[in-house]
């Protein structure tokens, strides 16, 4: 798995790359193996002599991988060249108890789950380091004021460190339940060819939870090879972290716009953005880390489909696998990983957002104005009186503070409104510092999860 | 939302689409906002007899859903008329309060947060049913032996019992995830117009907490109307339910088939599999689940695609919501609801597992006369012994045990062996009985959860 | 098929409704079996009188359609239940002839072809209001100038009229493209159970030509019933098409923006944007249409998912598309017609297109001053200076002329390239004028296809 | 893009490989910007001895691509790191006019088309070679009866010649289509920056045209970057292509399992089905074409999001085509090469055609009684007295014939009827042999297509 290409590789995460690459893989099958020996000897099944010798052979610089990719081609078996060549590498007397009971798959699921456990923890500090950023972006900018937006049209202000907040407050989520998740995710697997233990002598749950013991694994009630739904959930929650990361994305693109300007990315010398435009200060950094959510999302319902697999064992299902899986974890841990690199790189333009909050000379406060007047009106008939008020704003281009008085019954409280206390955006961010307290306060320590729900 | 035609109509839910229906929103929406205005009353900020007389008033019989239909299209907005209809309808003096603080979308995601539940509530029964049939299933059939199949080849031999067994297992897991998510999935929001509860004079969180404890909801962090997480992560789980549902279904499907005969959906006079094939038994049962398991399947990108938000307010993806949830929850129910029936319709033919497991004479057993013959051999030498004895099967037509009996290592050891005892398959099911007292042992009541890994 | 609920009905085509509503469905199925009757009486297979009669009697209003869809669900077959009905209707004599030969498939997927050929001639309708409206807007804009944006940053200057013609141009393919496919999509079937003909005494490929001829369909090589790419190369071309609206919608949403306002809906007194704040001006139609694109985008992997058929038949594609094309129809003339409606409905603020391609200070026409510079110092080094111009806009704030001629390679050719015209947008327009003519001149009649590659 | 890890390499296509690898890509953007060059020359923009000088130059070795990989990472610009490298290789006068009014973009879409058209014609390739084997079996096995199936029950009798010829006339098709999108998808573009040609003095148009003929390619009428309909087009016809590859697998996959056994893939020794079951004789090939399928067919969702692009460019939809279409290049390439290996590896086994079909004891011809009987009863008494009988045959065991006979509307037609006769599988094979001229007939060549609708 080496994800990429010459102009692309930048995007991924080598970290990621590292934990599913060919001899990382080709180790943690060998660990595996060997792990199973030594569960093997220690109930007796097969001599302590053996695991021993197994467990020191279990090394994957002392097999040619090249070789081996080409014996795979011609056996048709992602694993029984492999066996062959470890086996011989063992010698005559340990090489008898090799892969004793197991199939391939065991070796496989259970190597598996070892990288999706490490890719988890990847993506486990990524979130850290965003919400870690977050946080300070929101107390730093818990009076920033800014426009809300809402369906592309200002709709009331808000602060940067409300908006910072509201994502933090998302990926906290997401943190529970990865911890939720890994609690049982991670599973070992040694029911053999079909999961029923034939091959073990009725010991082959014992040997799985001593397994699943040595490599902080957990054990599964049936020894089945074709339920995939521990690794789904996982994966699906990849899904579910990396649309929110897009969510947050798409928010840094627009802000970078040339007409928000309300933050930007670094653009140091040497960065470019365009061969022939030299002005350009592409938003590079944002459009990375989308178009990795776009392509990792897209791989979900493959990781549903995968769920459905015929009989006790279904090759289609785990090929799917066998591709995807390695694929779409780098692709996870890329999107975070760049994600928490954009946010190290944005400025944040605090006039931009101050001049755009005021683009629409107050209409961003209408509900401030209809609110006080529904005291007076009642909130169906002040809304109808503002929706009249901001109707002529657009149509005759006056200002909004004289249409609204254009309105007798406004007219009658004006003095007890105090319209311009109402407008200004400033005044009108409801409890977006309370909230940025709750949410990202001092005392909010990330890495600290199971706050839901104060 | 009434789905489907005359003619599909028969494969949906009629309860989930209850949940669903027009009426039912509509209802869903007043009972929301008589709950806010209530709870808005018990802190002071509408007067209690407004509240009463908006909860007296909340009733979709009231309002003439045809007549907001259209005005709906009119103003392009899905509630602005609705709610001029309900003020009339609560008169002048309860009416100004109708929505205090509160905009559409808090609406309704509350109403909506309901909906999922009981939707969740249907799933849940519907798993109830069929664990528990499997489960007894398991228990019948703990000891008829069947063939173990993997890539669509006879592998070892299980019996019913484990594979039902395995089906129940997952099964489990689901139950739990589903009580897990529901612990947080279904929130009260109201946040108001971008989630700062700015028209709610200071009182917005505390507003929010007494709806949801009154409608037994959850109250988030930020009262933002932008993040979908929990949602989605409810809708993904029952994408990995429907998944489920689906491998079961292609195996209760394929067990069908004329050639192997090992089940059969209960053919009734009066039903059809053709109009023109009069003999046909088509298992219509599993296929209409597995066609409403695609369609379900299908939606769960556009759920992860809901999450990616602009902004603090977006009405595409509102929009893709405002359609797909609720298809999607009767397309789930509809699902898990056809494989409870069609397990209680699945008839057992004992008799052929029996047929069929014994086609290869012998050779689905080839693994319990290999590991016998590792101990002598060694794993990987007996391997290959066997392997070349099976080749001679298949190229030569000979018999299992006389293949075997060709190589001298097998001779020598042949009386160790009992060669007739390791090949029926009946004697090689592992640790199939172990397993089904394992997960559907009678003291395995279902709708107990929370036994993860014994 | 009734799709939508009471509050998002107005999204739908209705035209698109009534196409595949159930009554439509019923007729048409009679009809497809209409025609076969006479099909098979010119070639004397039935008697012509049984034809005349099956032919008067094919009315769905004869027919009780509620009876029927509870008969369909006991049976468990979508279509014996309706044809013992339609023989009891035909009458003890015509009704031995009905459905001669034929299988409950051929029926359904003859009728559908019917319905597929009325709904792309809605879509095309659709396109070519489309493509005219944005012919007329190339034309009426082809000097206005605007600001070209590439990775949401200014680019280069462009007209509007370009931007429409760019639009236009892809459409025109879409409609190339619908022609062709139209040629052989629409398809009559009558291979019967397993598509060998096998009933129909060897005139079955007659009888199935006669047919086509009658309905003006084309008649296949092969009878069989599973084959579906002829319909899955249109369902995806309607999603190609979609995604095109998607496009074109998604820049009429943006150029919508608050910051933007270069184009706005029609926002006409009693249209709403929101509950609580009353000034708002939402783009509804756009993200209405955007809505419609991504949910119909997200059937297209189902239309693939239903050309794997297995064996002769496989009831479970048949599901899927029995709930899925219809819907997914609807969608897509909604969303084609919906853009229709919205190019309708915008106004374009020419002034704002000014203001904004100004912003930049003529960092827009960055290019331009590079390819002049490019002349004197070649195309690399011209780009460098540039580069480090526009560094110093962005850094420190002055002007790009000043920080141009920093650069002494600059201020020696200073004369000769008169920066002020270059630095000017509306000299910087390129082809725009030339492209508009060719693709949206006056010559270019809409519902004028085959006009690829001049 | 080196796709596949080493223990799944060789599930690809070596050939699509080189077309999308590092070498041939960085290749193809020299080969581009040396055309350009060289277009330009021809139409005096720039001098001809440049244009020299660039073809001379544009070869990969020259060029260090590991630097240049660490290059863009800093840059983050995937081509501006390696223009600057070309133009030093090219030397002081030269290198003023590499790049000469282009973008990034335009030699990427253009060196793409390059890679897609070289992509199509293996494509073409491999189903030439799959329809000619196909055309073999048809003729081959012509009057090889087969039980036909549907809904995995047996339903009518076929042929297996039939079924090849089914498989095929699919693929005529597909052919047909590659054919005719081939002619307009592969398109050079030199619109510049934003598709106006703006940087061109003029005569981009022109340019552009004059590079589509040196390159084999068309010429837009816009020369934007921002339209993907053409790729999009083409890259779903993979798609679809892909499905049927899959439906023809999913068959291959079937007739192989244990029960049924009607074809095997070639089981040669050192071929391993299994690392511990030495009798597993798996299909692996089927499998792993199935599994590509499903990989590949994943992408479609992403073609289709990478036609909605923002504004004039949009690099998020561009990064992801950048990663994807390469990998699904590759991945469809994979597919149908693999089916046509698959092909040529399966052995037919006759005699368990036979057995298979005989399975029912006569029940699969059941529509040939019911249609003999229709000329008696009516078509629609005739199904019901058969549909009686073959309840009998599956409740009570009896025999088809007996059951027939206890019916007295049979038993007085049965001297007429001619049972034994009617009940032979052989006799009820409809039009096969004529379909299978029709199809696969010694006149229809492959590689001539344009044969659509006789």
């Amino acid at each position: 798995m080496r994800i990429g290409n010459f102009y692309t590789r930048y995007w991924f995460s080598a970290e990621a790359g590292a934990i599913w690459s060919d001899g990382a893989t080709l180790q943690g099958w060998l660990d595996v193996e060997a792990t199973l020996a030594e569960a093997q000897a220690d109930l007796g099944l097969i001599p302590a002599s053996a695991a021993l010798r197994i467990r020191a052979c279990a090394r994957a610089e002392l097999l040619d991988i090249e070789a081996i990719e080409k014996q795979i081609g011609y056996a048709q078996h992602p694993f029984v060249p492999l066996l062959k060549a470890f086996c011989a590498v063992c010698g005559e007397e340990a090489g008898r108890y090799v892969h004793w009971g197991a199939t391939t798959q065991n070796i496989f699921d259970t190597a598996q789950a070892l990288q999706l456990r490490a890719t988890t923890a990847l993506l486990r500090r990524d979130l850290e380091a965003i919400r870690s950023k977050l946080g300070e972006l929101a107390r730093a900018h818990v009076d920033t004021v800014q426009a809300g937006r809402t369906h592309g049209q200002h709709a009331l202000p808000i602060t940067f460190g409300f908006k910072a907040a509201s994502w933090k407050d998302e990926l906290d989520r997401h943190v529970d339940r990865l911890d939720h998740v890994a609690g049982s995710a991670f599973v070992a697997r040694f029911g053999g060819a079909v999961g029923s233990y034939a091959a073990m002598a009725g010991r082959g749950h014992d040997v799985e939870r001593r397994v699943a013991e040595k490599l902080l694994l957990s054990a599964p009630h049936v020894g089945g090879r074709n339920d995939f739904d521990r690794q789904a959930e996982l994966l699906t929650l990849f899904g579910l972290i990396v649309s929110s990361v897009e969510r947050i994305a798409t928010d840094l693109l627009f802000l970078q716009r040339s007409e928000i300007g309300e933050i930007s990315e670094h653009h140091y010398e040497g960065r470019y953005g365009s061969s022939t435009m030299a002005q350009k200060r592409n938003p590079t950094g944002a459009q990375k880390v989308l178009g990795l959510c776009r392509i990792a999302r897209a791989r979900v319902p493959l990781v549903l489909e995968m769920m459905v697999r015929e009989d006790e064992g279904d090759s289609v299902a785990t090929n799917v696998n066998d591709y995807t899986t390695p694929e779409y974890c780098v692709l996870a841990v890329s999107a975070t990983s760049g994600l928490a690199a954009l946010l190290q790189s944005i400025r944040i333009d605090v006039g931009a957002m101050a001049r755009n909050v005021a683009l629409t000379g107050g209409l961003i406060s209408a509900e401030s104005v209809m609110m006080s007047l529904a005291e007076f009106l009642g909130r169906d008939h002040a809304h109808e009186v503002v929706y009249q008020a901001a109707r002529a704003v657009a149509e005759e281009g006056i200002d909004f503070q004289t249409a609204l008085l254009r309105h007798e019954q406004v007219r009658e409280v004006a003095l007890k409104l105090d319209l311009p206390r109402l407008i200004d955006p400033a005044n009108y961010v409801g409890d977006a510092r309370s909230i940025v307290e709750r949410v990202a306060g001092a005392e909010q320590q990330t890495d600290n999860p199971r706050r839901r729900l104060a």
